[in-house]
C-alpha cells in the first residue's frame, strides 16, 4: 500500500461544491489502496479577504498577528474538507501545521521549514484516517507561535511532508494541466511537458512560470521527492517533476530526442532601475547593492555599463522585483551622499523572457539561435543574464508575447516545429 | 498594580471600526496600571456564517471539525485587536484557547474546562503585554484536538482564565448596561440592578435573562471571583455580580433595605409536551424521562396530572428548550410500547415567567403576591415550579409581557414603585 500526498490550492476549493469534488478525489485515492495525506490551501479569496481586513484595522499589520490571522484560512478549509470526507465514508481528521509538526523558523510572515515531527500524522494514518494538514503554516521552534512560510508556500509544506513521510510522491493540483512549453495564453500552440527534471523546473519558476513555488521545487530536488503537477478539474496526467539524470547529457544509446530547449517562460513582474553617475572606483558597486541587501530587497539581473572615460563615471543597473521598487528608490536616494550617485532612473515596463533547457549543455548555437530569433521579429535586448541551462533577456513590456512566440518557433517548441539552431560560436 | 481581565463580545468587535474603539478601552485599563488579559468572541455573525459553510458542505458536521473550523472566528478577532493595540503604542500578543493552556474534556461543541495552565500567558504579562485570548476554545486533555465550550461560553473563559491568574475581577462587556429588574423592552420601567448576588444572578441566567451564560456564573461563584457586566459602548457603572453574604439575610442592623425581589425574568425557548394516558403504575415517570435522559435532551418542569381514577391513568408534562421538541417527540414515539401513552401533545406557544430575589426566603407570602398579581391582570397559570428564592409560572406565549409587566409593579421594581405583599401561608 503507498503513501502519497496530495496538495489542493484555493481555486480548487473555491466554495462548498468545489470542497466536496476534492473530497471526492481524495476519497478516489484512499479506495485505490494509498494511504493519503493532503494539504490544503485557504478558499477562493479567503487570505485577500483577511489581508483586507487586517488593513482596515492597521496600516501596519504586526506580523506575528498577521500570521495568526491568516492561517485562519487554511484551518477553515481543511476542517470543512475533513467533513466532506466522513460524510463519504471515509474518515478524515485536519491538522493545522502546528498539530502537524511543521516546525520553521521565527520569521513572520516568511518562514522556512526547520524540521517536520509528524507524529500525529502517522498516528492518524495508521488509524486508517485521511489527514487534512493545513498548508502555508508552521510553529516557530523558539518562540512556538504560529508561522507563515509566505505566500504559496502551501506546495513546499506538501513535498516537506512527503519527505518526512517517506511518501512515494506528491500530487499537487490546480486549475491547469501541468507545465507547457510556454503560456498557452501567450502561445496558442504550446505544448504540454509529461516529464521535467528538478532543475529544469527551478529554472521555469524562478524565471515567471507560476505553475511551482521556487522553494517547493528546491525542497523536492533535495529531498528527491517525485512531483506531479495536475489539474483538479480533469483526470488527465499532468506534469512529472523529478530526477532525470539520464537526460541532463546525450548519453550513449539514449533513445530519447532530447530537446534543445524545453520550455520558454516569462516575467512581467520585474522592474529595472538604472544609478547614473557611479564613480567609476572599485567599491562603489559594492556599496549600492550593500545598501539594497540590507533592506531585504532581492535583485535579479545586474549590468555595469563601459565606463566613460572622460568623465571617471559609470551607470549600474539592476533588476528586481516591481513590488520593492519604491522602497529600493527610497534607500538609495537616503545614501546618496556615501554612493555618490548623479541620479536614478526608474522603469517598470519591462519584461524577462528565458529559454530554458539541459539540452543547451551540450549544444553550441543556443544563445545566437534566440538572440537572431529576436531580432527577426524587430525586438531589441535590454539585459541579458545566463545560467548553465537558461538564457534570459529584459525587453520592453509590450514585446513580451513577441519574444515568446519567436523564441518557441525558433526552437522548434509549436506543435510540429522544428528548431532552427544558428551556426555559433560558445553556446 | 492590579491584575484584570476583560471580555468583549460579538457585537463590540462587529467590524474594523469596532475592533479599534475597544483596542482603547483596553489600553485605558493598561495605562491606569493594570495587567489586562482580554478574552475575545468571534467578530459579529462569523460564527453563524461558518456554520451556515458546514451546512453547506455537510447535513452533519463531524464534530471535532466544527470545532475546527468555529474556533478560527475568534482567532481572526484575537489578532486583529493586537494589530490594534500594537498601533496605540501598546504591546499586545493573541493565544488560541489551546495556546494560553485552556485544558477541557474532550466532547467537542460542548466541552468543559478541567484546568487553566497559564503559563505563557503569565509570561507575556511579565514581559508587559497585553494578552489577547481566543475565547470560546481549549484543547482537549486527552486528545489534544480543538474543542469549543458551547456557544456563549467566552464569558466562562474569562472567569477561568481570572481565576487562574489570580485576577482581581473580571469585566464582561457587551452591548447593554448590566442587569435589570426586567427586561427594558418590555419594561419601561425596569430599573438598573447596581449588584447582585451570585445565586441570583444564576436563577436570573437559569430562568432567560440572556446577559451572562450559566455556567459563567457557577464558576465565577465558585472560584469567588466578581464581575463587572458592562456596555463597551458607554462608560456607565454596569452590574457587579458578586459574593453578598450579609444581603441574603436580614441581620441585624443591616442599613441596606432588602428588596423582596431582585428581578423578574422570561423565557419564550422553551416548549411543552404532555404525555397523555400512561398507565399510573409505579416506574412509568421513569420510563419516560429514562428515555429523554438517554438523548441528553434536558428537561425544566414536570408536572404530573391527578390521577383518574377509574382510567387508572395519568398524564404527565414537561417543558424542554423547544430546539430539542423534535427529537423528544421522536424518541418518545419510538417508546410507545415501553411507556404504554396513549398519545402526545406538543405546545410551543409557551412561555415562562420567573421572580427571582434572595429577599423571598425570609418573607412569607411572595408566592401568593405573585399569582395574585397575574389573576388580577387574568393570566392564567398552566405549570409551577419554585426554588429557595425564585417562583416560576408557565402561561401563554402571548401573556408572557402582561405577565412580567404584572410581577414587576406588584414587586414594587417599577421607579419608584412599592411592593404589595398579600398575606399568605408559607412562601
Amino acid at each position: 500500500m503507498g503513501r502519497i500526498v496530495q496538495k489542493f490550492g484555493g481555486s480548487s476549493v473555491a466554495d462548498a461544491a468545489s470542497i466536496k469534488r476534492v473530497a471526492r478525489r481524495i476519497l478516489n485515492a484512499k479506495l485505490a489502496g494509498n494511504d493519503v495525506v493532503v494539504v490544503i490551501s485557504a478558499m477562493g479569496d479567503t487570505t485577500d479577504e483577511l489581508m483586507d481586513l487586517a488593513l482596515q484595522v492597521s496600516p501596519q499589520p504586526k506580523a506575528r498577528e498577521l500570521d495568526m490571522l491568516l492561517t485562519t484560512g487554511e484551518r477553515q478549509s481543511a476542517a470543512l474538507l475533513a467533513m466532506a470526507l466522513s460524510d463519504l465514508g471515509a474518515e478524515a481528521r485536519s491538522y493545522t501545521g502546528s498539530q502537524a509538526g511543521v516546525i520553521t523558523t521565527g520569521k513572520h510572515g516568511d518562514a522556512r521549514i526547520i524540521d517536520i515531527t509528524p507524529g500525529r500524522v502517522e498516528q492518524a494514518l495508521d488509524e486508517g484516517n485521511v489527514v487534512i494538514v493545513a498548508g502555508f503554516q508552521g510553529v516557530s521552534q523558539t518562540t512556538k507561535d504560529v508561522t507563515t512560510l509566505g505566500r504559496g508556500a502551501s506546495d513546499t509544506t506538501a513535498v516537506a511532508l512527503a519527505a518526512a513521510l517517506g511518501a512515494e510522491y506528491v500530487e499537487i493540483y490546480s486549475d491547469v494541466d501541468g507545465v507547457f512549453t510556454a503560456d498557452p495564453r501567450i502561445v496558442p500552440g504550446a505544448r504540454h511537458i509529461p516529464v521535467i527534471s528538478y532543475e529544469e523546473m527551478l529554472e521555469m519558476a524562478a524565471n515567471g512560470a507560476k505553475i511551482l513555488h521556487l522553494r517547493c521545487v528546491e525542497y523536492a530536488r533535495r529531498e528527491n521527492v517525485p512531483v506531479h503537477v495536475r489539474s483538479s478539474f480533469s483526470d488527465k496526467p499532468g506534469t512529472w517533476v523529478k530526477d532525470l539524470p539520464a537526460s541532463s547529457t546525450d548519453t550513449e544509446g539514449s533513445k530519447m530526442e532530447q530537446a534543445l530547449i524545453t520550455g520558454v517562460a516569462h516575467d512581467r513582474t520585474e522592474a529595472k532601475i538604472t544609478v547614473v553617475g557611479v564613480p567609476d572606483r572599485p567599491g562603489e558597486a559594492a556599496e549600492i547593492f550593500d545598501t539594497i541587501a540590507r533592506n531585504e530587497i532581492n535583485i535579479d539581473m545586474i549590468v555595469q555599463n563601459v565606463s566613460q572615460v572622460a568623465s571617471g563615471r559609470t551607470d549600474i543597473s539592476f533588476t528586481l522585483p516591481s513590488s520593492d521598487g519604491r522602497k529600493a528608490i527610497e534607500v538609495l536616494n537616503a545614501a546618496q551622499e556615501q554612493i555618490k550617485f548623479e541620479e536614478l532612473l526608474y522603469d517598470d515596463q519591462i519584461g524577462k523572457v528565458s529559454v530554458i533547457g539541459v539540452g543547451m549543455r551540450s549544444h553550441p548555437g543556443v544563445t545566437a539561435s534566440f538572440f537572431r530569433s529576436l531580432a527577426d521579429a524587430d525586438i531589441n535586448i535590454d539585459m541579458i543574464s545566463t545560467s548553465e541551462i537558461r538564457i534570459s533577456v529584459v525587453v520592453d513590456a509590450d514585446q513580451v508575447d513577441a519574444a515568446v512566440r519567436a523564441a518557441h518557433t525558433a526552437f522548434g517548441l509549436d506543435a510540429d516545429g522544428e528548431a532552427v539552431v544558428y551556426a555559433g560560436t560558445g553556446r
